[in-house]
């Protein structure tokens, strides 16, 4: 290639990194996207994580997702300016490594490099939800919030906040694990091992226990012959339609739930007094209205009088998409700051 | 005045407008302080607040104390560049109005514009405890720190953040108001109304009662003979004296309120991965030892593994100057900020 060549495409050169992919790993499936400059979606991958194959193969499955992505899209690597890659805590977002993730069986795994390694451009690592939140922010429901507060309650209780623009970071490691608020004192255990944590007391996994008790004890009929009475088999969807279908108890224990996250939203909204409080995850975006009317109802309660008419609570909107589109915003974000 | 004079001292005249103004409006006494650029304090006026008289003459009372103040610097006030003034929340701080303050029975003063029709220069209201978390982030143990959460029992329990030089805010309002977290559900009363929140079982004012109740009991001999049943009188230098003269209960007392304080703050780390937890206020600066040891012990305790060696616990050194000169460098950075 002659010189003149290069200085005629140098332009050219520069303009062709105007991609961007957002990746989410997650405890049951990974999603890759792909976007242009404006975050219209080029192309997308999904595949299930499997994370029991252990983290040298959870790397090449993330590396071969983004590859098909790309595939996807019809792009090459060569447009590609950053990666941004959300996945679940605790995480060194510094240095870029997951440090433990049991529902991954990932440990000490350092993602970013592995990723810049193979794609030739700058990856970002945060926190799965920081990365939805970020991407109702800036995309979705809460787009024009200045303080955003996102609780997304699951497997655990997930947290995260954006304010002034930017995902709100402890002293090294991403943060807002809201989940493990204290709410009762000497409240029943935690996965974390201790007690009375908000994730003991409100998360779909606390949910789905004692709904296969009230299953068992013949209190929630639909659920007891359609799902049955394991934890593992009472996901979201399932506590929607056993609602739906009339189980009593089964709404009860859900409500009884959405208010202790409700209660633990008034108090960030005492602590923080976010424009918006925003609820996500499956739980509730099976079901929307319930949550929203508990949680609105508890936090209003819970809220100082001053603080009543200041927040907002909104269901998220953007799905899958909040995670990858965020933190693909996310990385540009942070790349581009960091260059000016 | 010629062109040529006014040329000639052009320079100067903007030297001029040099130093800055530290308000602190307590509930009992109010204090200023003027500082030059590089924080040095020039002179001060301390005065009791008076809340009673209403809030006219609180303002006239406040305004008084700064002339003297100035006067006590033997400075013109056209040297003031700017003034930075904390008081108790409610406050809507974009607009400078103390909105609702029933220890000062103040309701809805427009002390930023008071300030400044008064003095010729700008004026900043911040939340007093804010104001002290950030002068300790400026100038006190907190120095260093990128992330300081300050937890400040009282009569209430103030709280604040500093992150990255900001102090967290809201939406509109002043915020942090951690006292009103729930940390106990259906528990004792508050003062707010609610039940349950962390003021109403650990602030001073809470450990005052139960402390008049235990020497009613016969089990607080020298708080008893020395200093009697009215919570009132029980202040924060009458539980010392107590603990330190062998009332073992009255310790006990102590000692459970800040294992509530303690675990709040380990909650807190939590959620915002705090460098620094910093405790200030009456009661901690009374009891420096026993908080530190008991909020540690708490906060540990409750923190998450990966976040446990992630924080200090601090007392703050500054003292009541913590406020003001934290004050007058909050208003500064606002002002210059904002110009730049």
């Amino acid at each position: 290639m002659s010189t003149e060549t290069t200085e005629a495409t140098g332009k050219n050169k520069n303009k062709e990194r105007d991609l961007w992919v957002g990746f989410d790993l997650g405890g049951t499936k990974m999603l890759a996207a792909v976007y242009d400059g404006d975050y219209k979606l080029l192309g997308k991958k999904r595949k299930p994580t499997k994370g029991h194959e252990g983290s040298e193969a959870g790397v090449e499955r993330v590396l071969g997702v983004i590859t098909k992505a790309l595939e996807d899209a019809e792009v090459s690597v060569d447009r590609l300016a950053g990666i941004g890659i959300g996945a679940p805590g605790p995480l060194d977002v510094i240095d870029g490594v997951v440090l433990d993730t049991p529902n991954l069986g990932w440990k000490d795994v350092p993602i970013q490099k592995e990723l810049e390694k193979e794609f030739g451009c700058p990856a970002v690592l945060l926190n799965d939800v920081d990365a939805g939140v970020y991407g109702e922010s800036r995309f979705g429901v809460a787009k024009d919030a200045r303080c955003v507060v996102g609780l997304f309650p699951g497997t655990g209780i997930g947290g995260g906040c954006v304010i002034d623009g930017e995902i709100f970071r402890g002293s090294r490691l991403s943060c807002f694990e809201v989940g493990h608020m204290r709410v009762v004192p000497d409240g029943p255990r935690c996965g974390c091992g201790r007690r009375g944590c908000l994730e003991a007391v409100a998360s779909r996994l606390t949910i789905s226990s004692h709904a296969a008790a009230a299953a068992y004890r013949g209190q929630a009929p639909y659920l007891k012959a359609e799902i049955g009475t394991d934890v593992s088999d009472i996901k979201s969807g399932a506590l929607a339609a056993s609602i739906k279908a009339g189980d009593k108890t089964i709404e009860d224990i859900v409500r009884a739930a959405a208010r202790h996250l409700g209660t633990a939203a008034g108090s960030l909204v005492n602590l923080l007094n976010p424009d918006v409080i925003l609820l996500g995850g499956g739980l509730v975006e099976a079901l929307p209205d319930l949550y929203s009317e508990v949680v609105i109802a508890a936090a209003q309660k819970r809220a100082m009088a001053c603080y009543r008419d200041t927040f907002k609570v909104k269901v998220a909107s953007l799905g899958d998409y909040a995670s990858v589109q965020g933190a693909a915003a996310w990385a540009r974000h942070t790349l581009e700051t960091k260059k000016n």
